[in-house]
């Protein structure tokens, strides 16, 4: 008899994105002149940038002919990307890094999702509250959690809450723990950590053997040159880290599908009788087994990126976003509301006023301003009170967005 | 600690085509002037065709447009593609299916790797000998099996061998199984499934609750047209069977990354207590907690495949590939060879002489006549006498090695 993975039943069914949707759905069906602005979903909104589009078009052509077509690339990516990543986001900051520690890949929720697999089941998993809820989604899919209680916080993993008196960057736990996920500049709440910070966790981790999934995803969005973009900036995190980066946001490639982690060759983990194994060599048979390289043509337009036009771009891209961060964020503050993020991060964190819950403010702005923001506890529980505002969106609709939000 | 998944460390090290790399390296090097023929590797060789680059371009201009812009889409898939397959690929053969039946991911090799996941440890796991190694692989990661035995058969699985005897597809296993991998038109062998031995095993399924894990990726090579194109064709098989296909070998999309599995609703898994649970939610819910859809431009160029214009340049890319398979067959066959497949499928597996060995008769054809070959052993030790030749290469080269074949 085909059984089940039983895990998958501890899934809370309750999802925040399909929530969302079926509150605003409700609300436009109810009210269909209402010109409602979605400040809630984290995807981009602006065209990709000629310097991408143009190398997309070369590469398509080179698809047609029978010289240049390219069939199976290397499941770890193409050498031209690998080699320009490596130059420009990493010996940029002082990280060295070797070919063959880098994996370009289709997603970095992908990355997120799979890279647990090639770890032993009983690791105990640490997680920032609130947290991107692949961290922990895939964690009880493996078997590495208990049932969810009445907040949704599962047996087994622990939770580090993030709020404004520790500055959204979590304390050591007292507990000890195996794997401990950090994104960092952070999603939902728009935190970054300092290099102290981080320095903190990678001593944890070097003294506990432990290992931390450093998501990096929103690092292009850093603005103050002081905050690391990489954990490798921090002296022997390559011992004890694995990085995730992705060209969704810095480059708009949500529907194009590229990133890429960085798994050094220093990194070990154990087996039960303490041998140590490299883990690079693990996650590249994982790769290599179950993955086949990402489309040539989102490659060529990742490599695009690193060019001089393609940097200029990218950057132009980012300033408008983050000038949406910017007004957001003045505005909020302006009418007297507690705002984080949206410095570092294309995410603005608000506590809501009158201690209205999360979900009470998404209908309160829903109904007043039209407006649709992201309900901070469906990221967690110690992400109740407050709600997450993106930064990706038209200028023009944001300015109106932030408006309607002063006349409230 | 961090331990490391320990499963990994069953996997035999020497995977097939790493060690065709290396005997070809050193054989090229030691042989500077020799013009080395590879009709090993299965990837396509002819480049995509004008309807898919029209596609493409046209895809990639609306990623450069504000209005047309595509960011995330859905996990599941673009509705435009997924109606276009369910229309050509499947009505046509008299198989009706919903449209959240169909997943569109970026592979097949991830697909059938991935799916695994979603159902029970300790099912037992069916698998033809020789086979697809993915499907092996990804077991052992899960735990799903015990060591290799020095035929580099793992404990636990049942290995169902595929010889000239049985027209390679293989007789209903003894002990009970309770997932079962075919692949038809098989790789390596070139062998088609009829209706009724498919049947036979959808009756199997169907009575031990078991579960029909069908690889279909080489449908579009079939030419007769008795031959089932989808296991759905067999009454019965919605309610015992998940199906995989891909547009690689179809369209030539190997470096595009486009590919589809059905999940029928009527499909059921079940808990250990016995209770019935909907495959495809859990497969769905697996999908976007893991995988953040196909890239946009490939699920463009996947529909132009079935417009007119698309179904006619591919069936003619495909007939190039089918006159090299005939060609391949009819030549061994002249001069006294035991040659299968080749007719509906892209690959012709051939019986070695003199009683060699795989590997034997791979160094003999890359020695004497400078023509790579797969070794069978590679898939399975009941692949242990014969090689794969691969259909997929130059019209010209492949001509020139069977030349060379026949004048040896």
């Amino acid at each position: 008899m085909i059984t089940v993975n039983e895990n998958f039943l501890k899934l809370q069914s309750g999802y925040l994105f399909p929530e969302i949707g079926r509150r605003v759905k409700a609300f436009a069906n109810n009210n269909p002149n209402a010109n409602i602005i979605r400040l809630g979903i984290g995807d981009v909104t602006e065209p990709l940038s000629p310097a991408i589009i143009g190398a997309m078009h070369k590469a398509v052509d080179q698809m047609a002919s029978k010289k240049e077509f390219k069939g199976y690339g290397p499941e770890q990516g193409y050498d031209f990307l690998i080699e320009a990543i490596i130059a420009n986001d990493y010996k940029t900051r002082g990280v060295s890094l070797e070919s063959n520690e880098v994996f370009v890949s289709d997603g970095a929720k992908c990355d997120t999702g799979n890279i647990q697999e090639i770890f032993g089941i009983h690791n105990i998993i640490a997680v920032t509250d609130p947290v991107y809820p692949v961290y922990v989604d895939t964690n009880v899919m493996a078997g590495r959690t208990g049932q969810a209680d009445n907040k949704g916080r599962y047996e087994k993993i622990v939770y580090m809450p993030c709020t404004p008196d520790n500055n959204f960057v979590p304390q050591l736990p007292t507990d000890k723990v195996d794997i401990i996920y950090l994104c960092y500049p952070n999603n939902p709440t728009g935190a970054v950590a300092k290099k102290e910070q981080l320095k903190v966790w990678v001593d944890y981790a070097k003294e506990n053997k432990s290992l931390i999934l450093f998501d990096a995803a929103y690092e292009a969005f850093i603005s103050d040159n002081s905050i690391p973009h990489s954990i490798y900036e921090i002296d022997g995190a390559k011992e004890v880290a694995i990085e995730f980066r992705s060209f969704s946001k810095t480059a708009g490639f949500t529907g194009l599908r590229c990133a890429f982690t960085v798994v050094p060759k220093a990194l070990k983990a154990y087996t039960k009788d303490g041998q140590a194994v490299e883990v690079n060599q693990i996650w590249n048979r994982r790769h290599c087994t179950k993955f086949n390289g990402a489309s040539y043509v989102s490659q060529a337009a990742a490599a695009a990126i690193y060019t001089e036009q393609g940097k200029k771009e990218v950057r132009d891209i980012i300033k408008i976003y983050m000038s949406n961060a910017a007004l957001i964020r003045s505005t909020l503050q302006e009418i007297g509301y507690e705002v984080y993020g949206g410095v570092n991060a294309p995410y603005v964190w608000l506590k809501t006023k009158n201690n209205m819950t999360s979900w009470e403010f998404f209908d309160f702005m829903l109904s007043n301003a039209n407006v649709v923001c992201t309900p901070g506890s469906g990221f967690g529980s110690a992400g109740e009170g407050f709600v997450r505002l993106s930064a990706f969106g038209d200028p023009a609709n944001v300015a109106q967005a932030m408006e309607r939000i002063r006349k409230l």
